[in-house]
């Protein structure tokens, strides 16, 4: 297979030790059977509940792993070889961060863009692509991404202020975005009428056409460096209506045959045309009619892939170091059908997080429990989640509903 | 519900920083939900693959983790809250590890028991207790437990000495098992005449009856603190005849009713006339006529039990923290019946790992692979495990081998 062999100083930096290993390090580039040769170092920006959950599927693989995240109490910061200390939205720490790694991935869309296209360049694989980045971090760009691609979304204006907003009463009832820095129903307004216009932003944003929503769905689509390109089966996500927090969500989502085409031709249209490898996961609406519009899509492991820990043969954690490395990509069908429901901190209590009810929950005999060690709780931060397997339809959303009464997250 | 509440002043050593939190602790400790109030700190002796994966398992709840190994290197090292580096044989290095712990398990059995009892006089929960450990790494002992609680296992002789044993050619066709010391097919000989007496161990050990073996599974016991218990159900073994190595094993395994009774009650009764919570993996015999002998018993999380991480609702790494936090038992179901093979280090080959045939186990649509982060290969050392699962038996079995021929581990 004519393979290239050179030795490259390793040098572990946690346990602050002297000794120096030397690798066997196959430079071949394009034989995926190089990744077997040594341990590939992979870094991720962020250190929340999704690196955490990486992190744990990491351990199936031979992979050094880094963290970046200016909280060393964070919850990945024990689970990787190497954490460093900094700001993910700093040029210099996510530079430094990055320069000696392989790869580097990303656990939220608020990263230092600049930095990456710089690692780019230097030959650091990013997944996915800076650009993508770039494009999904502004709300602004993001829709016009789907408007140039003739991806169906809902129809937009950009706004640049509140006086700009303020001429778009036409569009009412609509959503306004704040173009940058919104996450988890933050940056999001409803605005229904002309008098709530004043619940707007006064910063760029997009205000959306409000779509009569039948359905909300989610499908995280796989992309290897190959091409490959795989889907997972689409999630139908149920939303708390005063945070719009996540309810819970059941996989598969329940949709007509053609209904279930077009959202899958769709997500894979939204995610192809990025041209990245990389993990999309594509929120899409459906409306009474059956036609699919969608909503925004993460470039990352996504909260709406959490079933697929227990519940798929390849999860997206499992799915994204499989890209990463150069592997195959897994299989995405479910084991069983399942729900998921997130652990929220209770409105009114901040502090010293309290969890009452796990004990019920663990006694449920298809329940499979992520506490993510977060040490503080404040009302609507994730702080775990509880994924439910069952044939049965009924006894999922009942499981649902019981859990979700049972868990409590207080001080 | 009375809860007495006290600071605890806690500060994490890993990252040298000079902050300190403060938590609430509850220290109403018959309380299982004072558990919920903080987070418990538990070790592990040894860092090796059932270290990892416990490590693996434990992100899935709150829980300060803790690792002793003296190879900074080992598979676990990088997955807990704090590594420490030393012996897990030495007096001093267990206790002083152990003492600000709540609790503590152990990868082995070749731990220093003293310090571990020590550590429970001064009252850290040690999972098994040291008595059992006592037990169970001395051959002899725990041949004399079967004995002593009328728990069918092999009839046996104690041996002294290579003398000794010369005068228990009456026993033969037998198996020598040396006293202390043996681990994974070490210290254990195949005596079948006695010409061939001058294989045995010239150290005090069992010389055990062979038992004309039909079929060879295991059940992994899990007993909460509280009492509760459950059986995960049985796996069969098929293992390398030349290394006496785990070839694959299969779950559930293929037993009559009566047999599996039978099964069922002898590794009960192995595991709790211990008289300790914890999980026990034991190792059983079935002879033509379906009597079930114990092979051994292994207090802890084991190689048996790898299968239960994809293919049953609460894997054993799940339940062994479920156990040491106070939680209730898990489901020991199987979601799927399923096979597991190692991942052997290849006869010839000393060094740097390389794993060939990744790729293609890594398309296989049902296998779930583990790698355990080794860096250095020896002949026998098990370097991984794939998981497969399927309704089918064929095609496990089918499966197994294919995955058996496809990887290699070489340098």
């Amino acid at each position: 297979m004519g393979k290239i062999r050179s030795h490259i100083v390793y040098k572990t930096k946690k346990y602050k030790r002297n000794t120096q290993l030397s690798f066997i390090r196959n430079t071949n580039e394009d034989s995926a059977s190089s990744l077997y040769l040594c341990a590939m170092k992979i870094g991720i920006l962020g250190g929340g509940q999704l690196g955490r959950m990486l992190l744990q599927a990491a351990a199936n693989y031979q992979v050094d792993t880094y963290v970046l995240e200016n909280d060393q109490d964070c919850p990945a910061a024990h689970l990787c070889h190497h954490f460093t200390l900094g700001d993910i939205k700093d040029y210099e720490a996510v530079y430094r961060f990055g320069k000696c790694l392989d790869a580097i991935t990303v656990e939220i869309e608020n990263v230092n863009v600049d930095a990456l296209e710089q690692l780019e360049k230097e030959g650091v694989k990013v997944f996915p692509a800076p650009s993508v980045l770039r494009i999904i971090k502004n709300k602004i760009l993001q829709k016009q991404y789907y408007q140039q691609n003739e991806i169906p979304s809902a129809a937009f204006v950009v706004t640049h202020s509140k006086d700009d907003l303020q001429k778009h009463t036409d569009f009412l009832p609509a959503v306004h975005k704040l173009g940058e820095g919104g996450y988890d129903g933050r940056g999001v307004q409803l605005i229904g009428t002309a008098a709530e216009m004043e619940k707007g932003f006064d910063a760029p944003g997009v205000l959306e056409k409000m779509v009569k929503i039948d359905k909300e769905i989610a499908i995280t689509v796989a992309i290897a460096s190959t091409g490959e390109l795989k889907l997972f089966p689409p999630v139908q996500m149920h939303f708390d209506q005063d945070l719009n927090l996540l309810d819970y969500q059941l996989c598969p989502a329940e949709l007509t045959k053609s209904v279930l085409w077009k959202a899958e031709a769709v997500a894979q249209a939204a995610a192809k045309h990025f041209k990245s490898p990389g993990l999309f996961a594509v929120e899409l609406f459906i409306d009474a009619d059956g036609n699919v519009f969608v909503n925004e899509t993460a470039p990352r492991v996504h909260n709406s892939g959490h079933h697929t820990i227990e519940g798929h043969y390849s999860s997206q954690f499992d799915m994204l170091w499989r890209i990463m490395l150069g592997y195959p990509l897994g299989n995405t069908d479910a084991i069983l059908p399942s729900v998921m429901v997130n652990i929220i901190g209770a409105n009114g209590f901040s502090g010293p997080a309290v969890y009452e009810g796990l004990e019920e929950v663990l006694k449920i005999d298809n329940a499979f429990l992520h506490i993510y060690g977060k040490k503080l709780t404040k009302p609507g931060r994730k702080m775990g989640h509880v994924t439910v397997l069952s044939q049965e339809k009924q006894d999922l959303l009942h499981k649902a509903n019981k859990i979700k009464n049972l868990i409590k997250v207080r001080t």
